[in-house]
């Protein structure tokens, strides 16, 4: 392992490495209690192991390595940097139970895998324990972090924070869409702020700035950007939403069509309308016969023609603009802190990558 | 607070303060976030206060207290003793859920309390994040244990293992119900080890042990009288699911024989059936009409009648053979250890109380 800063792929690689060594000794374990506790516990490493981004190990090493000293080994933090992914896993499983979501990475979400052994019922039971299962291993992992007590203290405190916010934001999230009628581009942010800035940005970067034993100059760049940068991947997620590539993003087309998601592109929609088009967008969405919005040749379909209302009342553009103003601010944020060079460098760069991205 | 040993109810209403002073800090902090997560949150105390035996945190206590000096203060570990409820609050909510249970404690359970806001599938979704909020809260009010580190490091390894039972525990349960012709008494007894057993004593009274710093001569007498009161506990619950008063379990009459969940006793009493006899067990329970098993005057129904078949198998007379022995094991191994007096009094009496109570 290179003790300078190392590539996007070789972290994600040295992280997914700690992962698969970790849930082969859990496997392992369980597999010897009951060959069927080996099976659930292989469907969950199946889970994490799935791909993704990984994007929230790789804030972490980032904020770590903002203050880290070049000879500091990333092994040093990389049980702690897999212990976010397990966490992600936990949140994932259980939003995709709650969503209904049959597909997740283009594979089964884990409620539909589970479903095929012994119908839905037990699906959505051992979908909700798989979460439950990779949240306490996400704080075994942690806890094998060969750090001094005090900074693991530390990190915990953050990390518990971060689960905290996550929760409250997905509850919200559930909310707004049994009630889409109360919710407002102002409740549609702070979910984006809750569920996902706070989560997928800004604590990752704290909790890799206590890893590396904590910093104040460095807490409140790391603070304004995180929000900045977290809000910008909601909003472009948003987006993704209803006009993303099915093929690349792995999920349904216009899934937060499906859903009715009050996302903040939906509020600010509705928002901008003229009374006509409000009119159209207050309809529950007619989901007969709807496949994909791109097999729009001859009359265009439900969703479809949702999804062109709402590009004509002018929000995915502002969206867009509100992306910009965030990874500005971010940006700027980063810029001025005192950080280490190479971490300035990829952060700048992860702003425009995190919230430009086709999946 | 005394510093002597306390009362039980002392004990419980210590652990109760501190969790309600916890909860009440947790909740203001939701509620300047957004009024509805401030409802979230308030869902979840009364989840939390709405009482029960407070089992763990009891074990947990006597495991701390048979080596603690008796000037050790107990509000040193009422925060990791409030931790145990807040997890299990957890369990129980979603193990509510996995088994569709309308009632608790003959209150109604948490996705029923969240459905009647908005509907089923709003219901389960807050269920599933309620407890996902206990969980994380249990860890937030465990790390406010005024102890040392180390201490503290190993009261969480124990505490890990723990959840991963109780999870591997409830995951074959849900296995069992699906698939019950598959299942065994080996197979029941296994769960109520890992489900009950290791989760409701033995690692309670290692957690409090680690709480006391540890004791390697203890560790062994605290294993053998944990699982074996711990499986009298569960034996004594699967004799209360058929044959417990429902108006002192809190529960619906005969649920064990409504979900049709596979038991040690009802696994014994295939085992034990004459043919004619395990013929009729085996058939799918006729539920039309069914409302009480004691309500039996004129026609029995069919859950009376089929918990008359059981009793005429003498299974249940088997199985309290087999919580006799268990309470004579646990008893004899927490004699001999060397524990402080008030400890294996109390200890002893536990043994007792938990597996012959009536609820």
């Amino acid at each position: 392992m290179p003790r300078q800063p190392i590539s996007q792929r070789a972290l994600i690689g040295a992280v997914e490495g700690t992962l698969a060594d970790f849930l082969a000794s859990q496997i392992a374990s369980l597999d010897t209690v009951d060959p069927a506790l080996g099976g659930f516990a292989r469907t969950a490493r199946d889970l994490v192991m799935a791909g993704g981004k990984r994007i929230r190990p790789t804030f972490a090493y980032w904020g770590w390595r903002g203050i880290a000293g070049s000879s500091e080994p990333v092994e040093h933090v990389l049980p702690a940097l897999g212990a976010l992914e397990l966490m992600h896993t936990f949140a994932l499983v259980h939003d995709d139970l709650m969503d209904g979501s049959a597909t997740r990475r283009g594979r089964p979400t884990a409620h539909r895998l589970f479903a095929a052994h012994h119908g839905d019922r037990f699906g959505e039971s051992a979908a909700i324990l798989v979460g439950d299962l990779c949240l306490v291993w996400a704080d075994q992992l942690l806890a094998r972090t060969p750090l001094p007590a005090p900074i693991l203290l530390d990190v915990r405190a953050r990390y518990d924070r971060m689960r905290i916010e996550a929760i409250a934001g997905q509850y919200l999230d559930v909310l707004g869409e049994t009630d889409p009628r109360s919710w407002s581009v102002d409740r549609a942010l702070l979910v984006a702020r809750h569920k996902t800035a706070s989560y997928t940005v800004q604590w990752p970067l704290g909790f890799g700035l206590a890893l590396a034993g904590g910093d104040t100059r460095l807490e409140e760049a790391y603070r304004i950007y995180g929000l900045a940068v977290g809000e910008a991947f909601q909003l472009r997620d948003d987006l993704l939403g209803v006009y993303g590539d099915p093929a690349v993003t792995g999920k349904p087309a216009a899934d937060d069509l499906r859903t009715g998601k009050p996302t903040t592109l939906m509020m600010l929609a509705i928002e901008m309308a003229s009374p006509s088009q409000r009119d159209e967008l207050s309809q529950p969405l007619d989901l007969a016969g709807a496949v994909n919005p791109a097999e729009g040749s001859g009359e265009l379909n439900g969703i479809a023609r949702r999804a062109r209302i709402i590009a004509d009342t002018g929000a995915p553009a502002r969206v867009e603009e509100m992306i910009r103003a965030r990874v500005s601010e971010g940006v700027a944020a980063i810029s001025e802190a005192p950080i280490r060079p190479d971490a300035r460098t990829a952060l700048v760069e992860l702003a425009t990558t995190a919230t430009q991205r086709p999946a």
